[in-house]
């Protein structure tokens, strides 16, 4: 006896269900339960929800100068850290996403400005993607930084790609960074926290060892 | 040098990733995720998404008979199992949630009706939480389906919990259901697909020897 | 600079290594830990292990009925399961390997006998593997067995495979036990400990269902 | 119907699997696994077996300068590594285990010494444990090593144990390098292969961001 399933006639909700299957690591099950529990909310919240949803796109800007979105509640184009005069403007570390911001803001080491990539350039396609801000980089290195900048830091994955990503960003700001100080450096390897030399692979020995002191 | 975290301005993003973070299994870092990822979508996207939220309420009804969310696309107070003449309205099957009855659907095996209780009873507060449909259930067995139902069929979750919850409704049963020949009875147990007997616990081993056939 | 490893003279103590990585589920660096860990066991430990070991063979005899391991400390050439009459020597279950039997001890549930058949037979291959006890199990049944005997129970992992050996097991017998009233069973099926049904495959939920009661 | 278990009377196998019990990562079920697989062995197998074992102790020597395990096959009572002289001799690395070693010398980075040191000083009991070699290593350090001796790496894991051990190790080695020129270094820190920004801890990006270059 096999059924016809009961879900033909669901539209909206079948809909709505769609929608979260597309947010980033939400599977069918999950997406459903979302729906579920937007129902299980006050009439008030649902409406502040699809309020704020609806809001986002200007709620949020992106930043002309690193490109990292920003609420708008602040004033002018620039985020709060580009347009933060303490902050220091010698130094920029170039990031592959937004969401590799916070955790250096929080780790309270670096002081200097941001760009936001967009993406790496993965190892065996070596030509830019689309949504990788090549041209913007070398904009507002170029047009908007030029005087100060004494240090670019590229801070990217560690493993090919992210390899891959640096070296064709080095290409491009050779570029343009010629007659000029700027020094170009890489994040530092080792060992990361919790490591243990046992079950460290080679290649994080061999930069632990070489950046020993 | 640590410095504060360049958030604190950013307050209707911040309220939307707040929202998020209460979706189930969902925590800080996937919560922002989530907000980037609906800022990638197209306007009339996000007009959908905040469309189909806000319509979330009218889109579904709760059946009156069973409980079970369904689309109001469908006429009638009925979801679309309870009104279909040709399921078998001589038995009924008591689950948890909403969510339990799809997989039952999809296995093709049961072709009766079922009602959502709305929860579990926890083994140690023995009284019924607000949530759980108890007197929906005396209603719904006693007024609407009294006159065929000759079997009700308890499909709970195997752990103490759920063993709980099934006594729960058996003694609630048991109030309405005198002088009746309706049969209760539990979901099967044994082992289920994968089990091995080296791995498998004494109680799954007992269930699966008394049932053996 | 790369240079040869240091390990190139360890002859003995590569050679134990070696032996501990043949151990089941034991990989090269658990199989070296083994090794330090033995050095540093008293001198008195390590000749007992080597003791144990080399004596493993006297120490445990295969019974000649259930073909289970046993300690040889017990006379006879019948395990302590087969010799125990207290036992319930109408039923005979069957299993793939020693160790499955521990758990169903542990359940309390089975009074009868064993029988360890010492494999599956994978699907894809229909044919009997050289370690498949099939004329043994026969020799079993028909000669030592066949007077009292009213039940086997196959007690098989829940796979293709296992329900082929299922299979397999059930010719074999048919070819024996013409003409007499022994009822052939499988472990029931259904949900196992734990199990909830909305993360229940098909075939669990449909044999829950049809083992209901 | 619970029913005694029937391994009281295996002894012998019961002992084996005990061992097998202590043995590093290995428990109840696994040990079985072991004795189960020895059984399965050819009897000449079983035989070289329990002969590596009890001879474990002589093949096996404990180097009088590093500590480290080697084989006893070569002549003395330096391992291959303190008796090569084509390695760095004005280095020394000193690391917690044995298990260390290997890996930097897979990595080829490391052309000096070792020292095993035989364990770490947890943070919350700041005296020396009895299996650490301190006073050995301040005489390897003084005795041994002392004239060509430059650099000393000290190779513990990146947590707080480690931490308090390099301390512990660098308050000992102050005592006894007073007037020498050798430097104490400690492997570097960062992003470890695989790291991402957005999951990494602010200790490891402060590393990173210090490490940069």
């Amino acid at each position: 006896m096999q059924r016809r399933l009961m879900t033909s006639s669901m539209n909206n909700l079948d809909k709505l269900v769609a929608y979260f299957e597309k947010f980033p690591g939400i599977g069918a099950r999950q997406a459903r339960r979302f729906a579920f529990h937007v129902l299980t909310l006050p009439p008030a919240e649902i409406e502040e929800l699809a309020r704020l949803i609806t809001s986002l796109p200007e709620t949020v800007k992106e930043c002309e100068r690193c490109h990292r979105f920003f609420a708008t509640s602040q004033s002018g184009m620039l985020c709060g850290i580009c347009s933060d005069y303490n902050r220091d403007h010698t130094k920029l570390m170039i990031v592959e996403r937004d969401n590799d911001i916070l955790p250096i803001e929080r780790s309270g080491v670096y002081d200097g400005l941001y760009f936001v990539l967009g993406g790496t350039v993965p190892l065996l396609e070596n030509k830019e993607n689309n949504k990788l801000r090549g041209a913007a980089l070398k904009s507002t290195v170029t047009h908007t930084l030029s005087e100060d900048l004494t240090e670019i830091t590229l801070a990217f994955v560690v493993n090919p790609d992210g390899d891959n990503t640096a070296r064709y960003v080095e290409l491009l700001l050779k570029e343009i960074l010629t007659d000029t100080k700027v020094t170009i450096t890489r994040l530092g390897r080792g060992l990361s926290t919790g490591s243990e030399l046992e079950y460290a692979d080679a290649d994080t020995i061999k930069n632990a060892f070489i950046n020993r002191g």
